[in-house]
Formats: structure tokens, sequence, C-alpha cells
């Protein structure tokens, strides 16, 4: 998602105006949309049409064991999830109209979890959780509904969980990135610590936002909540990605104002 | 600048995840800037280098009279100058990277005047005036700065001149696309008058955003006055332009839910 700056000229009546055309590259910046346990992609396909207005590729997509899966929902498990969304990472990274360095990941709940740990495996410029969910590390490879049978989950979710423990949370302490966190105010599904566990984790983040969504549940039930949810992550996409690509321009404008200057000329020149 | 939305297929694990992508189609939206007079084409780049944060192609360039013309300062019309914007348009339009019907032009002061005409003869979806100035119709071929040995033409910047009076508001009122017109507050050389004049000119565009600069000269000497005019033009830049772009992938998200509906399947499948 670079920014090509170039002299230009201009012909009009037999002169040649001098100008400067400011121009990305064709890689744009990409948004990878994660839903959470017992959703669709089509939950993600509102934020996704917004974001896609920043002048990015988006994708959704459904994980296995939802929607028209062949693996039940209640045999499918993290680990299955969890190459779900690096393949669809890979996939789209592959795109030859993605920037592979500028990818965004947007997830939600057991998503968010999923993604945290995606990290540690693939380059996300761009991470944005809301309400990421939070499961102990053993029994990897048991369906993700069995994980519920254990009686100390609601604890372990109320618990301070240092960054070592986790297997997410450690993805979050190693991430470098930007990150964004939104927490429901009124979850009783992922509680307040789960949330504070995964900010605390983000130790080495280039830059970190928390954001809590005042009065809303787990599941955003309430249109409102959606509509806070929704101007809450465009508002930060729009502060990254359009930050990005204007740093870039910045830089590359200065590049040639310097070569102009070198060149011996007051100012750009067509050649 | 539109948006096109495709079912895809993401492959993991001999099954098929169904999925949708959003991507911009390659025609990006772009922007001509055009400066004022006395100006050159710098003091445009740092507005354009964050305007391409936005993803859209910029050009600023310098009109005939300024720099390194061939026609001095002192003999240059308002006929060449506005055939000088027609050429920055109609070469900016060509480029196969840019959607010709999503052109912005942002003009200050003389360039401003002459933008404002450029809108009767060339398709401009979004218009930035900054102190528009305001010249009598009369002796077009002049030079420019013999119109200012009128000793009438104070006074005519402080008078009510009905649109249909004046070539540039005539203009101004058969434009039908987006307006932003942005005010200095002490600005002496274009008084308060011309902005009223442009403002009521605008009867049937789409949307008008008008702003006072608080503060500020015409030149905005004061480097705060700059940056709070850059922040008012890249703010409503990104309104226009995110905006449109997002409604595009609205409008195209809506037609492929009701084409996955019409094909009797609960959710979009690859194909």
């Amino acid at each position: 998602m670079d920014v090509r700056v170039d002299t230009v000229g201009i012909d009009v009546d037999g002169e040649t105006l001098g100008g400067t055309m400011l121009a990305p590259t064709r890689e744009l910046p990409a948004i990878l949309f994660v839903h959470g346990w017992g959703g669709d992609q089509r939950h993600d396909l509102a934020r996704a049409r917004e974001a896609a207005g920043l002048g990015c590729v988006c994708v959704t997509f459904d994980l296995r064991g939802h929607v028209h899966s062949k693996v039940p929902r209640e045999r499918v498990t993290r680990a299955q999830n969890l190459a779900d969304i690096v393949a669809a990472y890979d996939w789209l990274a592959e795109r030859p109209s993605v920037d592979a360095s500028s990818i965004a990941v947007v997830a939600i709940s057991y998503g968010g979890y999923l993604a945290s740990i995606l990290t540690s495996l693939r380059d996300v410029r761009w991470l944005a959780l809301r309400s990421p969910a939070l499961y102990k590390d053993e029994a990897w490879d048991l369906p993700k509904l069995q994980l519920h049978a254990d009686p100390d989950l609601p604890a372990y979710r109320r618990r301070r969980i240092a960054a070592g423990e986790n297997r997410a949370l450690r993805a979050c302490a190693a991430y470098r990135g930007d990150v964004l966190v939104v927490e429901a105010e009124n979850d009783t599904i992922v509680p307040h610590a789960v949330t504070e566990n995964y900010l605390a984790a983000f130790v080495a983040a280039r830059s970190r936002t928390a954001r809590v969504l005042a009065g809303a549940d787990h599941a955003l039930s309430e249109k409102s909540a959606q509509k806070d949810y929704s101007s809450v992550l465009i508002s930060w996409l729009t502060e990254m990605i359009v930050g990005a690509r204007g740093s870039a321009a910045k830089r590359n404008v200065d590049l040639h104002k310097a070569a102009v200057r070198a060149a011996g000329e007051g100012a750009p020149r067509p050649h």
C-alpha cells in the first residue's frame, strides 16, 4: 500500500506545465473478518462493506462447524478453526491485489481468541478484537464445545492470568502491531477480567486502543450497541489504514522534494 | 471506484469454506489541486499527501504565469489559466488508474474562481473552494493582473452579486455535486460578501459544507490556520470519498445477498 510520487508534465498551448502525481500502488491493504462461536460471515458483512470504503480488500468467511460445514458443530476443535483462519489469511495474502504486509484481522469472541494465536503464525499488521474469549491451553484437540464442560472455566475467566500462562496471551505479548480491544460493558460470557488479561498482555504492541461499549451485552443484542461497535471499529481502521498510507505518501513526497532539490531546481519539473 | 462483491471458496483440510470478498475496482477516485494566484504546486503537496491516504490519485501542478512558465506573470490571462486547469483535469481523467466519474477539485482563491467555472465544462463530483475570489465577467482575455486596475473591484467584492450576473456563480448555480467552501475569518483580500455570494449560488448542490477558519488571514500565514484548513479539508474528503466507496459496497453487498437468497441458499456459497 505504498504511494508513488512522480513528476509529470501536462501539455497546454505548446507549453508543458510541471505537475506531481501521487498514486497508491496496485497492492491494497486487506482486512480478514473472523466471526465468533455460533456466528457466521453474514454478521461481518455490514462492517466489511463500511471498511471497503477505506479502499481495502475485505474478506468474510464461515468457520468449520458452522453453516454448511461437513464438520458437526459439536465435533469441531480449536485446532481446526485455527487452521481455517490460517487458510483464509493465506488465501487473502496470495491475492495479487493485496499487500501481504498490510493485513488487518477483525475478530469476535472465540474468533478473537484464535486470531490472537494467528499473530504468532502470520504477519498481522492491525488486530481488532471484540470481547476476545479465553480458554485453557489444555485439551487443544478436544471439541471446542467440550471445553465448557470444565467446571473451572467460568472461574478461569475471572482470574488474573499472566501472559506466559496461556497460548493466546503469549501471542499477544509478542505482538508488535497495532491493537484495538473492544469490550461490552455488560458482558457476562466474557467477563471484564478477560479483557484486562488481554490488555495487560499487549506489552510490545505499536499502539493500543481500548474501548468499552456502554450498556452492551456479549452478543450486542441492541441495534445501538452494534452501531457503536461499527463506529469504534471504522474510526480505528480509518486512523490505521488512512494514516499508514498518508505516512507512505509523506515519506515519498519528502524523498521526491529532496531529489528535485538535488537536481538543482526550485520546483518539480516534468521529465 | 466501485466495489466488487464475490462469493469465494477457501480450501482447508479437504473442505471448502464459504467466503465473500469485497474488493475496490482498479479505477481510483482522484483529486486535482489548483493553487492560487502567486502560489505554486508545492503549497498543495502537504494536503495532497494526506489525501493520498484515502486511497486516491492526487495531482498538483503549476499554472501558467507561475514558476518556470514561458508566459510572464503580468501577461497571463484567466482564459489561459482556465485552459491549464481543463488540460490538467483531462490529463488526470485519462489515467488508466483513475475513475473519471469520481474526480474532486480542491482549489484556492483565484484557482477556486477558475475551478468553479471548470464545473460548467467538466464533470466534477466534489468541489472544495478555499477563499474563492470573484472577478467581473468583462475583459475575459485581459491579463489577470490588469483586472485589479479596475477601481470598482474592491466594491464589487463587497456587493451582493446574484448567480446570474457572474460566470463563476452561474457555474456554481448549475453545479450538482458536493461542495465545501472554506472562509478565512480575517480575509481582507476576499471579503466575507464573496463567500456569501458563492454559498448562495450553490442552489443545486448535492451537499453543501461551509466552514470558517477562526483568526485566519487570506494567505493562512499562521501555521495553526494551515493546520485547521488541512483538518477541515481532509475530514470532508474522507466523508465524501470513503462514504461514496462505502455506499457502492453497500449497494453491491445488498445485490449479492439478494442473488444468494434467490439461489435458494441460506448463506453465500463458493462457486
